[in-house]
């Protein structure tokens, strides 16, 4: 089989590797009908994240079912699955209050830009839709997998609720996504910070009420005056940089929520400042398995059409095509098609 | 009038200083019961807060109103007050969610060890209790006007509910308070780090049913094997240094609460660390305010008594000696009488 690997900075390549098999009887392997390339893989891919020996790439996906191992209860092979990034039983403590990116026996699921994907612990992490779904709705099933998981997280961490005023930091495909999950939820108004006419586009179809295109402490001017000097009830930072996140901070109000969902990089907060801000700050790998069932549902009811973040669709050996597109934000997502 | 002023680092003199009078229409003059020495008046008595000028201290206060400005209409001469560090109008944006202490308008009250108090805005700041309150009650309604309001705070940030497994990090006053609060919101486990013996008989007498002796990394030890390695709930960080914060996250659980309520003097907070923590972290200057109210009366009440916090109790001339003795921790706090 033959999947992403990445060997250095900006050095991916679709090369042979080993097919994934069962190898503990929690296991089971998922022929993946299709995949894609996150926005935390640019990390390692720009090198801000060493890549120490060639990585095997990827971790959102779906697809059917190939085999189970020999305790596996909940699903079954043929089934179609959706999963989180990082498996998980579903039942330690950590797991029971919702955090299951904090399971006690997760384990990271990667190399799943290839045609098959081994999910560990495969009873707590996948979900089965109860039927094969239509091919058309494949992309927004996908998104389920990681993005949308992460911005609906950004926008529940952010306490975001009906009538809420929400500033979404961040319009790659999670804060897009943390725009539809804070319409989903009620807010009131939901300001979108973006200077790119396509996103803004994006962002607006999923529910933004306003643009500010300004960033730093231009675009915190914008939020304190469209708020009346007062700042944002909820912000969600769905970017993960320093800069991003003192906007954050800065853009709420006091008293305040701020999530963030990115892996924060040189990101440091002062104590005594973070004090007098009043705010709440909430974030963490988003522990998407916990809204998986209802983010499914939306999905299969027509309410929401989160696949839309993909902006490039490829065929999976043009993996390194799709991460260059998104590296030079010519795409906002790119699908891969096995 | 004569009053307490710090001159620098241990030279706490208790002076002559200007009688107050009423300067803003809004303001009350408040002749004190009773007054005390705050533990952040500590940072400054020891130099780890810079002094540049000649200081009057005190911000905690009850007393009877001695005079209020034209335009003052919900206290009136005569009447028992409470009133918090920071007035309020409570009614601006920030005081209206529960945010008096990032009030628009706010004031820090300042010059509150001296037999009388200028409080600015009593409209919004000061609470009237229904009566002139007996002369035993005095001390616990001086604890609600700031250390008690400030363990109360320090509760609820951390999201204390009934059942919580909490840890108090601290045992001051304000983490003994907190302490109290824990019980009065229905905690099932409140583990308080303490090693010395009176504050953990005070400890226990306020509801803590453990107490832990050990720091840093052995003190987590500890609260991770009294909590089957899960960590708890709900920690209230009631120090305000980076060994105790530190100590404070560690001890929370993936998806706890941590509340922070003393001024963080040299606290810094990796974003990255403090992401795979998964806490919810939120503090700054407790909004007594919004507290007042409901902790009056459960003082008139007798159901809780806040009050024995105060384990030094000195004519207000002896103030220099009062802070010794908590410099020193021979006194947990210093009650002053006027």
């Amino acid at each position: 089989m033959k999947g992403a690997v990445l060997y250095g900075p900006r050095d991916l390549r679709f090369v042979e590797r080993e097919t994934p098999t069962i190898v503990a009887p929690t296991d089971a392997v998922v022929r993946l009908a299709a995949t894609c390339v996150c926005g935390s893989d640019l990390w390692p891919y720009r090198g801000i994240q060493a890549t120490t020996q060639p990585a095997p790439m990827g971790h959102e996906y779906c697809g059917i079912v190939e085999e189970v191992g020999s305790s596996v209860r909940s699903v079954k092979p043929g089934q179609f699955v959706i999963g989180s990034f990082f498996a998980s039983d579903n039942t330690c403590p950590n797991c029971q209050i919702g955090y299951q990116t904090s399971c006690q026996h997760r384990e990271f699921v990667i190399g799943a830009q290839a045609p098959l994907l081994r999910v560990p612990l495969a009873d707590g992490t996948l979900v089965a839709t109860p039927e094969i779904p239509p091919a058309h709705l494949i992309p927004d099933l996908l998104a389920v997998s990681d993005v949308l998981g992460t911005g609906w997280f950004a926008a529940d961490a952010a306490n975001v609720t009906p009538g809420s005023v929400v500033v979404v930091v961040g319009d790659g495909a999670v804060g897009l996504l943390g725009v539809l999950a804070a319409r989903e939820r009620g807010a009131g108004r939901i300001i979108a910070m973006s200077r790119h006419s396509t996103r803004q586009r994006l962002a607006r179809d999923y529910g933004a009420t306003d643009i500010v295109t300004e960033r730093g402490d231009d675009g915190v001017a914008q939020i304190l005056e469209l708020t009346q000097g007062v700042g944002a009830d909820c912000v969600l930072e769905c970017v993960g940089t320093q800069e991003s996140m003192q906007q954050a901070i800065r853009s709420a109000r006091r008293g305040g929520y701020v999530s963030y969902v990115g892996v924060p990089h040189g990101v440091e907060f002062k104590g005594e400042e973070l004090f007098y801000t009043h705010v709440h700050l909430h974030g963490g790998p988003a522990p998407v398995r916990r809204y998986l069932p209802k983010l499914i549902d939306l999905v299969l009811d027509g309410r929401i059409n989160p696949g839309k973040v993909f902006d490039l669709t490829l065929p999976l050996e043009q993996v390194a095509e799709g991460y260059r597109a998104m590296d030079e934000r010519r795409a906002i997502k790119t699908l891969l098609r096995p």
